[in-house]
């Protein structure tokens, strides 16, 4: 199984200090040493780094701890192989165009006797069973509302059906963005917390290492990370339930 | 104007000696300073980078000519804006999947009165004439070929074909690659060497640096290289013609 990182914000936010506690799985405190990968959102363009290296081994890795990229949606991903082979382009996220926009895809679990008919534009370029169920969500997307993007509430709603459907072949831990919204859904471990004004200090879990967000941020800030494991000790996260799927919007969840 | 760098090579090669020559066009010895990307297939995967900012100023340039990533198709770009605003949208090369793979596309030029009717899956993201080419490019192979590759010598064919259509609106120099072979359209200004046994030493016009490929390289070893305007002093470069679209693989020009 492998480990997902999100982040949803109001304002463009740097996630320096979650992806240290993150990429510190990916080879020290876990095992996941397959590949990992991020991608930011920057407008509508994305900055889309991965690697097959360990996280705690790969230079772009390091350079991404140093480097403040801004953005109000992030997907990351450490991989533990369970399904095709350590190379490039089985390393999420995946990225796609639809709708004329960037859709970024990252997914945790393991499907079985998944084998949808992928007839229409999007076909996998690697061999896991997450790039399939990527291909497979825009294709039905594409398919059910054409050549025109819907309104948040009917996308979330469709997504939900989709989601379903794909959570009966296994684990389908996943996260999706379009670079307004995240989509989140669970299967069996996703935790969220929400930060926002008044700020407070945060340790992280899996590196001795402390950031007082009050000292960063505006009061009218709003930062949602999305992570499989909670990433700090001594803040209040909240567990998603199993077949949820939760969308965040400027950093906080949308009530659609 | 932008320039645009490609190599080709029959083994997986580091591009740090020349992109080292061409970065310092992005800021230094050039005006190119709106962005720059660059693009390395490895395996069905690609490793792509992109930033508005000059390529002189951005870390990850600098991480790029520090890090020796070995690849056989590799396209890069600096950009000096013509149409569409500053952003990281607009930098090339762009990447879409068709067929299961990944094409990656890059464009100097500055196409006038281009507007295709994009009515298939391929929509620009950003606001270039060059994405707008390359979504329509995509788009009349898939219309033409359906989904399935076709071989090299009728995709070369129609991509003489489409490259001939756009060239009419305006300058369309551009380099395509789907990881096997490199595709380059010359308008204006391209520029290629074969680098292949017994190796030299070359030397950079644009930077104090040599290398001497005898010592770095087996026997066996060929490397195209293709740019707007030569890289190296000392070395013997050929020009493209107006109008040409040579086709490289395995580090030659195919008879195609």
């Amino acid at each position: 199984m492998c480990q997902l990182l999100g982040m949803n914000c109001n304002v463009p936010t740097d996630i320096v200090f979650s992806f240290t506690g993150f990429a510190t799985r990916g080879g020290h405190t876990s095992d996941h040493i397959d590949g990992w990968g991020i991608a930011f959102f920057e407008g509508a363009g994305v900055r889309h780094f991965v690697d097959y290296q360990a996280a705690t081994a790969s230079p772009i890795a390091d350079l991404i701890k140093r480097w403040p990229i801004k953005s109000k949606n992030v997907i990351a991903h450490i991989r533990k192989a369970t399904q095709g082979r350590v190379a490039l382009e089985n390393c999420h996220p995946f990225v796609r165009e639809l709708w004329g926009r960037y859709w970024v895809f990252a997914h945790n679990g393991d499907l079985k006797d998944f084998v949808p008919v992928l007839d229409g534009p999007y076909r996998p370029v690697g061999g896991t069973d997450s790039e399939q169920a990527f291909c497979f969500l825009l294709q039905q997307l594409r398919r059910r509302f054409g050549d025109t993007a819907p309104e948040l509430p009917a996308l979330t709603s469709a997504l939900r059906e989709l989601t379903d459907g794909i959570a009966r072949h296994g684990p389908f831990n996943m996260m999706l963005s379009d670079g307004s919204a995240l989509f989140v859904h669970c299967s069996t471990s996703l935790y969220y917390i929400v930060r926002k004004y008044p700020f407070a200090e945060a340790k992280l879990a899996d590196e001795d290492l402390s950031v007082d967000f009050s000292q960063v941020t505006t009061p009218n800030d709003r930062v949602a990370i999305i992570v499989t494991e909670p990433l700090t000790a001594n803040e209040k996260w909240i567990a998603f339930q199993t077949g949820e799927l939760k969308v965040f919007v400027e950093g906080a969840v949308a009530r659609v």
